[in-house]
């Protein structure tokens, strides 16, 4: 096949997804829910951000569609904690797109509340579709390194808040904060990045902050 | 476009990234070169532990390509140490190809020696495409977790040996590591797993028994 011919497939797939994209944010709008497309690498606590988050969440309701290759962990973790969570599993796509969305969104059957996406672990093709979100949440671990947005730099580009997580492990590693913030803000110059932790619960009131003030606007 | 139509397209880039690949390991093979595919998420250590290897090699030279979206941090810093080492920059592109290899080994201009081709940060796409490539050595960091082989199966299925780095970390955070060998063994029943720390170079004399029994067969 020629690349123009590679590049006019990959333009109609996206242009094809983008629409169905702005049909799910009007349908999720028109139900009164805030939907977030939550974005990071494998293992960088994507899930457990949320957790952290649903437990502060007070009188909002939280929905979550959990993305994944396979297995099902988290979802099932979610559940356990009474979350009204549903599960898709790509079985090898390495992003979500916007069909996957739409058919999650139906059977969710949802009203009113806060729905988080997980997206498929990976800090590059999640950023090139939209899925109906309203804003998109980038978790980057700081164990992953500093040069981490100068390396991916489409998805620190796109997001909405930048959640800078495993802040518990700084003192064991070598992260440069400067270096770190100056290649995020040469792309991004108004998404908060907030120092959290999972682990002891530090600086999700600053995110909560963030997504109540989103919600309401 | 329809999903039968996709698939077929998808079908044909395998094949002819197949073929070309075939290739590239007979050219290389004929030039004296062992090559291993480099595979893990962002910020798992790839470089870090290629230049652990690389200190250790003795006679053997080494080479290697330098796959990334964007910048060329790890190339740099490969070439102050003396390594041979060019830079792929993908532009956007979720892993290394076939052409984008034979290119590169063209450039290169290489004989009787270990080549590295250090694939773009990403648990997913890489582990789809052969590139030429003896061996894949996949790179999985403890902080990622130990659910990693359920998620991401296909990466840990096909490596031909696993390391399990930055095992410096392991008093602070909560790894399962019987958790992580079960669901390495359901996938990938021969493959070493060997825990490293690239900060202080434990487990690389291990890493080394490995390559060098590997290129003598």
């Amino acid at each position: 096949m020629s690349e123009t011919k590679e590049i006019e497939i990959m333009q109609s797939v996206y242009d094809k997804n983008d629409q169905e994209a702005a049909k799910i944010n009007e349908t999720l709008t028109n139900s009164g829910i805030y939907a977030v497309n939550v974005m990071g690498a494998p293992g960088a606590g994507k899930t457990s951000t949320l957790i952290q988050i649903v437990k502060r969440l007070g009188d909002i309701t939280p929905y979550v569609i959990e993305g994944d290759i396979e297995a099902d962990f988290d979802t099932k973790h979610l559940l356990s904690l009474g979350v009204k969570a549903i599960q898709i599993n790509t079985g090898g796509a390495c992003h979500l797109d916007s069909p996957l969305i739409g058919k999650a969104v139906e059977e969710l059957q949802i009203k009113d509340g806060l729905l988080f996406i997980e997206n498929i672990g990976n800090l590059v093709c999640p950023a090139e579709f939209m899925i109906g979100e309203h804003a998109k949440m980038l978790i980057s671990q700081v164990t992953e390194g500093s040069d981490k947005p100068y390396k991916y730099p489409l998805a620190f580009e796109k997001a909405d808040i930048i959640i800078l997580n495993k802040c518990d492990l700084l003192p064991y590693i070598d992260f440069d904060e400067s270096f770190f913030m100056k290649g995020v803000r040469a792309l991004n110059k108004t998404a908060p990045v907030v120092k959290v932790s999972c682990k002891t619960g530090e600086g999700f009131d600053e995110v909560l902050v963030w997504i109540r003030e989103k919600m309401k606007a």
